[in-house]
């Protein structure tokens, strides 16, 4: 039994009480991750930011909703991990600011001033000793599939990530690839489209067989 | 049997492929006033921004995203209706501009400009001839009840709105009124706090009676 920690879903950042910058992730890969993680015998704490779906009983969850919450919160649980796989769409940047309340509209246009959110897996990364650290990346297809998988090469040796799973989001809807797993080993595992569920099974079997590499040595 | 429009969810308003503004709006009580309005045997025209929650079978159902969008099918679905329910939670801004893609992250600060969106409902009012339009209007209590139930009023008087459901933000969570009805006739009708089906029911009755009142003049 390996202890995996995977953070899920968006984050929200406010610029007030009720307006924010988010993205659209549903956190489904992160709770399929949890899924096959726990089918697989192993134990699991989810970092989830805010989504509808109901997290998957068996795992320690921790709700969260900005990315420094998330930061907090993964750092906390990655001390009693072997294993983090980072499935997040953490958001780039929050508002420099956040008012209180709910301000009234203002005539004319506005402007909102941001500053940069930490990168959570590559700060996992730098501190992890024998510790499996998988990312993601979402990388657009628009220069061809090998460049994005370039650019996802390029972010794991970065950030001294262990694996990037490279989500071609141009793809999604085709038959072509849906993501790509590249190894700081070198290897890159083409993985065809396929519902989340497998693709999950196969990234916690990854991280998982790296994890036993690594601590066989 | 009485048709009507009805307007739910948030909007949300792109930087780019990935990134928006919006709100945490769930689209319960627009799809509460749709179920509401379909028991009691009136047409629905239900346009429903991004939300998880299924629309209610039985209604005409538009999904949109962005407020430009929301307020295009609502002016085109409003010709045909003789009530608008305005319970979307529409974002007051949007991005000047929309980046193609997902622009990687940069370095340090970044600043985005945003220019007012349209007021959907007050649009909808400022022509409405003899059809009944209602707005909703969130007010935190923080200076009181009386004084967010004015300002509640004060939004139905510029918009030129026949009621606007005041809701009380701050109450939520207590045993306080949670939602004010303000007509335009002047009344107000404190609602208590209970479930957005019994509200909704509330609502839709005031905005057909409103409706049928003017018919007979």
């Amino acid at each position: 039994m390996v202890s995996i920690l995977i953070t899920a879903g968006p984050t929200r950042e406010h610029l007030d009480d009720v307006r924010f910058l988010s993205n659209a992730s549903s956190g489904r890969m992160g709770i399929a991750l949890t899924d096959a993680a726990l089918a697989a015998g192993h134990e699991v704490t989810l970092v989830l930011g805010p989504v509808e779906l109901e997290p998957p009983r068996g795992a320690t969850v921790e709700h969260v909703e900005s990315a420094l919450a998330m930061q907090a919160a993964a750092e906390r649980a990655f001390d009693g991990c072997d294993v983090a796989i980072a499935a997040a769409a953490v958001a780039d940047w929050r508002p420099a600011v956040r008012s209180a309340g709910k301000p009234p509209k203002q005539e004319g246009t506005a402007t909102i001033e941001l500053v940069p959110n930490p990168d959570i897996v590559a700060g996992l990364a730098a501190r992890k000793g024998r510790r499996v650290v998988v990312g993601f990346a979402l990388e657009s297809t628009a220069a061809g599939i090998a460049a994005a998988v370039a650019r996802g090469r390029k972010k794991l040796q970065q950030k001294q990530l262990d694996a990037v799973v490279v989500n071609l989001h141009d793809t999604i809807g085709s038959s072509a690839a849906e993501c790509v797993l590249c190894r700081a080993d070198g290897a890159d595992e083409t993985v065809p489209r396929q519902d989340k569920q497998s693709v999950a099974r196969r990234i916690v079997a990854m991280a998982v067989d790296l994890w036993r590499r690594r601590q066989a040595t």
